[in-house]
């Protein structure tokens, strides 16, 4: 299962449209097929600091994910609010093994 | 819901003793009441690079984990396999907003 942290830095006039924004694109994502988890998390020590949380079941999940209109909507919405260029770092989930253990 | 992010640097002599540790910590914590998730991802750019990815329902169940025996042990087993300290990150999770609905 294929893993992938994307920390964001939001501009703080921004943090409750980013939420918004990102709502919609946690619900869409859930609904895909490949997708296992896709959760939204905020730094208590720093609210402007997200983390999406998005595993997939497989490569072709990942790819698939960047297809969707919810993604499209959501990467061009908050493109503008974004404190700096948010950085995705990609890795290999060894536990839970399987999609059935999650 | 309150989730840690751990980023562990584990010594490359110990890559495979580390997993095999954390796996039992991990069966162990996802057994406990309050846990949601315990992942454990290994980073695709740098092997000896983990996270452990942590979600408990509440606070009394973050505390609770460390009260745990699979905890105190996983603790000491790898402390000596470490790089560099750990470092714990504390997030809010915003979405999904509850436990059921993860």
């Amino acid at each position: 299962m294929i893993t992938t942290c994307v920390d964001v830095f939001v501009k703080e006039e921004h943090i409750q449209d980013f939420i918004e924004a990102t709502k919609k694109n946690h619900l869409g994502s859930t609904a895909e097929a490949e997708n296992l988890r896709f959760d939204i998390i905020q730094s208590n020590d720093d609210p402007s600091h997200f983390m999406l949380y998005e595993v997939y079941i497989s490569q072709a999940g990942v790819l698939a994910h960047k297809e969707t209109a919810h993604y499209a909507e959501w990467r061009d919405t908050v493109a503008e609010w974004m404190a700096k260029p948010r950085e995705a770092k990609k890795f290999t989930m060894l536990f839970p093994a399987t999609a059935e253990d999650a």
